[in-house]
C-alpha cells in the first residue's frame, strides 16, 4: 500500500478506500479528532478515531507531536472546516511524545524559545511555512537562471585573498590553535598551514564569479558567505546565503532590468505556488501587528506587498537626485534623522533608504550612480570622475537588498584604484588578468537571500528565516 | 538590437538580417574567418570577415582570446563543417589579447598548466563543457526533488559540534592567531572567541537535515562540506559539494530505490539537455586512452556509460554475499589485492569496490547491511545485532558515489552506540530529542557532488571538476 501524504489527500476530490498515512499529531482532542501534519502542507488533515473501539493504551498515546501511522478511509468530512477527513481503521504509535516533556505545546511559544529550540521549531505552523517558503524561493532562484541561460557556480569558501574587504573575516586553520608554529620575525607561520597560506571564509563570490561570465557569459553562485562583525541585530547573520549573478557584455542599465526582472519572477514563483503558506504567514503578521500602534503597521497585507512588487515598476533614481530630495525631506529638516543629510558624498543610512522607499516613493527603488569614494574599488568609474555604476535596490520594510555595479573593465583604471586603497596587484593577478584578455563591460549584483526570505514571509527577524542561525555568542545545533 | 547568443544563431534554420553578437575570439586563420565564442555552447560560430574591406589595425587585433562586437547577416554556410555563418559587416573590438602573452593558446594545453591559470580555463572547450555539465547536474538535483516533494534546507557550515567524526575539521576562529586568549588552566579560551565556543567547519549536513525531516518529512541539503584531511589524490579535495536527501518514514530499501531512482534521473537530464558537450568530453576520453594500454581503456564510452546506468538496474547485493564473493574471487585467492579479504568484518578497500563493480557485476553495485563496528553511531541496527542497515552505491571507474543508511531512532540504542564511542549526549541532545519527541524511522544518503561530475564528464581528477579547487597547499584564487 502506498503511503500518502497529507496535501496529496486533502487535494483529493474523491473518497478512497484503504489509504495510509504517517505524520505527527498536531492536537487530539475529544478522544476523538486527530490534526495530523506531515510537513506536505501547512494544513493538518482530520483523522476521526473510533474512540469505542480503540483501547484505551493506544488513545493515552496519542499526544501532540507523537508519530503516528494510519490506516483508514478518506471520506467527505461531516463536520466543518475541512471538506475530507480520514475515518481510522487502525492506529500504530511510532514514537511517543510525553505531553509534559515535550516542548513544543498547542499554545503560542516566543520565537525567542523557539530560537533555542530551532530542532523542533519546523513543528510549528509558523517555521514549517517559513522554511517551505524558504525553499520554494531557492527553487525559483535556480529556474529563472536556468531559463534564462545562466549557469550555476560554485564559488570557494575557503579563500586565500583578503583583498575584498567587504567586511571582517573568519579565519580557517588548521594549525595548533595555542601554539601555532612562528616565523623567524615572530609572525604565525602560515606556511606550515594546510593551504600553505592565511586562509579566510569567503565574505562574496563576485570576483571568481567574474572569471566565469568572461568565459561563459551568463553565470550565479548561489552559497553561503560570511561576516565576522559583532552585529547583535535582528537583520545580520555571522553566516548568510547569498546569489551573485554575473554577466559578460552587459553594463548598469541591464543589471537594473535583470534585477528587477528576477525580483519579480521569484516573487510570482511563490504567490502561485505556495499561497497556503502565504496566507497562514499574512494572518500571521496582521496579528503580531495589533499589537502595535496605528502608525506602525503595515499599510498592506503580507500577499498584497508581494503583488504590489511583481505588478509596479521600480523607480530608478540616481544617487544625486535622491540626496536633493532627503535634503528637502522634512526629516532632514526637522532634524529627525539622525544622520542629517547636508550635502553630496554622504553615505545613505537605513533611515535614509526606508524614508525613500516607505514614505516618498512607496514602491521598490533602485538608487544608482554613487559617488565613487562610499563604494568598492572594483566598480565602474563614470565619465564625470566621480561617480560609479553602482546601484542597491531598496525594499519597503527591508531597505536594501540588492547591491550591484558594472564592473571596471579597464585595466589602468583598475590598477589605479587598487592602488589609491592599497590593494596589491600580486593578490589579485588573476582578477587583473581579465582585464589584460579580452575584457569587456560586465556587470552583477548580490542578494541576500535572508533578506529575501524576510520579505517574503513577513518575519521580522533575520534568525528566524534561516534553519541555525549563526551570530555572536550563539553556534548551536 | 537585441544580443543574440551563439547557441541560439546555431540553432536557427532561417537566415537573419540585422544580427548583433558578443563573445571572444577562439581562433583567426587565413585573415577571414573567426570562430567566435560567448559560453552559450560548446561550439564555435564562423564570422567570416570581409578582409579587404577591414582596416590592417584591426584586423591585427583579432586574436584569440580577444573580446569582439560583431554585426553582420546570418547565411547559410558556403563550407563545411558547420550550416550558418555570421557574414560580418562591422567588427568592434571590445579588449585585445596580446598573442605572445595570452596564457591559452590555440594548442593542447596541460591540464596541470590549466590548473594554475584556473580563472581562464573555462575558456577552453573542455572546461567549458565540465562546467556547463556541473551546472546542470545541479538543476537536475534541485528539479528532481523539487517535483518529487522536496524541501531544500541550509544546514550550518560554521558548525560548534565535533561529534560526527567523519573526519578532520577545520577550525573556524575570529581569535587573535598568535596570542590566542587562554583560561586558567592553559588552554585556549574560546569562551572570547566570536560564537562563544569552539567551531569547525561542517563535514556533513545530515545531522540537521534529521531535524528537518522529522518535521517536514522530505528534505534534502545540497551544500560545501570540508576535511582537513592531508589527502593529495585525484580524489580528495579539503572543500567539495554534498547533497544528503533525509527522509521520514523510509526505510532502507526506500532509501535504495530514492538513490537509484535520483542518480538516473540527473544523467537522464543531462544526456536530454548537454549532449554537445557530452559528445565533445566523449570524444576528449577516446584520446586520452588512446594513449593507455588497451586494458586500461574503458568498455564503454562516456555516453554509453551514462545510458547503461539509466537503463539498468544497479545490482543490490548484501555486505556478507560481497564477502563471499570476494574471498572467492582470482586477485584474491592470487594475492593480487592490497588487502586480502580473509574474514567477515573486513573494511573493504577501494580495489575490492572496483572489482566487485568493474569485473565481477559490471554494473552499479549496492551494497547493504554492513558490520556495525565500521560504520558511523547513528547507523540502525539490525535485528541480528552486528550489522547496520547501511548502503554504499558503487559506480564504474568511481568506486563509492553514494553513501547512506536507515538512521537508528530508538533513543535506548542510540545513547548506548554513542557511549561506546565516548560521544557525550550533552553535545547531541538535540539530535536525541528526535527520539525522544515522535520518533520514527527515516533515512537518508549522502552524495559527493564531484564524484557526480566526474562520472558524467569523464574526467579522471577531481580538481578538474569544480571552479576553484581547494587541496592541501592550495587555496590560489
Amino acid at each position: 500500500m502506498k503511503l500518502h501524504t497529507v496535501a496529496e489527500l486533502l487535494s483529493s476530490d474523491i473518497t478512497l478506500q484503504d489509504i495510509e498515512i504517517k505524520g505527527w499529531v498536531r492536537t487530539f482532542r475529544a478522544n476523538r479528532f486527530i490534526a495530523l501534519n506531515d510537513g506536505s502542507t501547512i494544513n493538518n488533515i482530520q483523522c476521526v478515531v473510533d474512540f469505542e473501539n480503540t483501547d484505551e493504551v493506544t488513545l493515552k498515546r496519542i499526544t501532540t507531536g507523537a508519530a503516528i501511522h494510519i490506516k483508514g478511509e478518506l471520506v467527505e468530512s461531516q463536520g466543518k472546516g475541512q471538506s475530507v477527513e480520514i475515518q481510522v481503521k487502525t492506529i500504530d504509535i511510532l514514537g511517543d511524545s510525553h505531553p509534559d516533556e515535550y516542548p513544543i505545546q498547542p499554545k503560542k511559544h516566543s520565537f525567542e524559545f523557539l530560537r533555542e529550540n530551532a530542532h523542533l521549531r519546523t513543528r510549528t505552523s509558523t517555521f514549517s511555512a517559513v522554511m517551505r517558503l524558504r525553499s520554494s524561493l531557492s527553487f525559483a532562484i535556480h529556474k529563472y537562471f536556468n531559463e534564462n541561460g545562466f549557469y550555476y557556480m560554485h564559488t570557494p569558501i575557503i579563500t586565500g585573498s583578503d583583498a575584498e574587504g567587504a567586511g571582517e573575516m573568519f579565519r580557517v586553520s588548521a594549525l595548533d590553535a595555542k601554539n601555532p608554529p612562528l616565523t623567524e620575525d615572530g609572525k604565525v607561520n602560515y606556511k606550515e598551514d594546510f593551504f600553505g597560506k592565511e586562509t579566510n571564509l569567503t565574505v562574496s563570490g563576485q570576483l571568481e564569479a567574474e572569471t566565469y561570465a568572461m568565459s561563459l557569459g551568463k553565470v550565479y553562485t548561489f552559497g553561503p558567505t560570511f561576516r565576522a562583525e559583532n552585529s547583535n541585530t535582528s537583520r545580520h547573520l555571522a553566516e548568510f546565503w547569498m546569489i551573485e549573478p554575473e554577466v559578460a557584455f552587459m553594463d548598469l542599465a541591464g543589471n537594473m532590468d535583470l534585477a528587477e526582472d528576477f525580483m519579480k519572477s521569484v516573487l510570482s514563483y511563490v504567490l502561485e505556488h505556495n499561497m497556503d503558506d502565504l496566507k497562514f504567514l499574512e494572518n500571521r503578521l496582521l496579528d503580531e501587528e495589533k499589537t502595535k500602534p496605528q502608525a506602525e503597521r503595515s499599510e498592506m497585507s503580507l500577499i498584497e506587498k508581494l503583488k504590489f512588487v511583481v505588478d509596479n515598476n521600480f523607480k530608478r533614481v540616481s544617487y544625486t537626485e535622491a540626496i536633493d530630495i532627503l535634503r528637502n525631506s522634512k526629516p532632514n529638516k526637522k532634524k529627525k534623522f539622525n544622520y542629517i543629510i547636508e550635502e553630496w558624498g554622504a553615505d545613505l543610512q537605513s533611515e535614509h533608504e526606508r524614508y525613500l522607499v516607505e514614505k516618498h516613493f512607496k514602491c521598490p527603488v533602485i538608487l544608482f550612480d554613487y559617488p565613487a569614494n562610499i563604494k568598492a574599488f572594483y566598480m565602474r568609474l563614470n565619465e564625470d570622475g566621480k561617480t560609479v555604476r553602482a546601484m542597491d535596490i531598496l525594499f519597503p520594510g527591508i531597505g536594501e537588498i540588492v547591491g550591484g555595479s558594472q564592473r571596471e573593465e579597464r585595466l589602468d583604471v583598475l590598477k589605479e584604484k587598487m592602488k589609491a586603497l592599497d590593494i596589491e596587484e600580486e593578490e589579485l593577478w588573476w582578477y587583473l588578468d581579465l582585464r589584460k584578455y579580452g575584457t569587456a563591460v560586465h556587470s552583477g549584483f548580490g542578494l541576500g537571500f535572508e533578506r529575501l526570505v524576510m520579505f517574503a514571509t513577513g518575519m521580522g527577524n533575520i534568525r528566524d528565516v534561516i534553519p541555525y542561525p549563526r551570530t555572536p555568542q550563539n553556534a548551536e545545533f
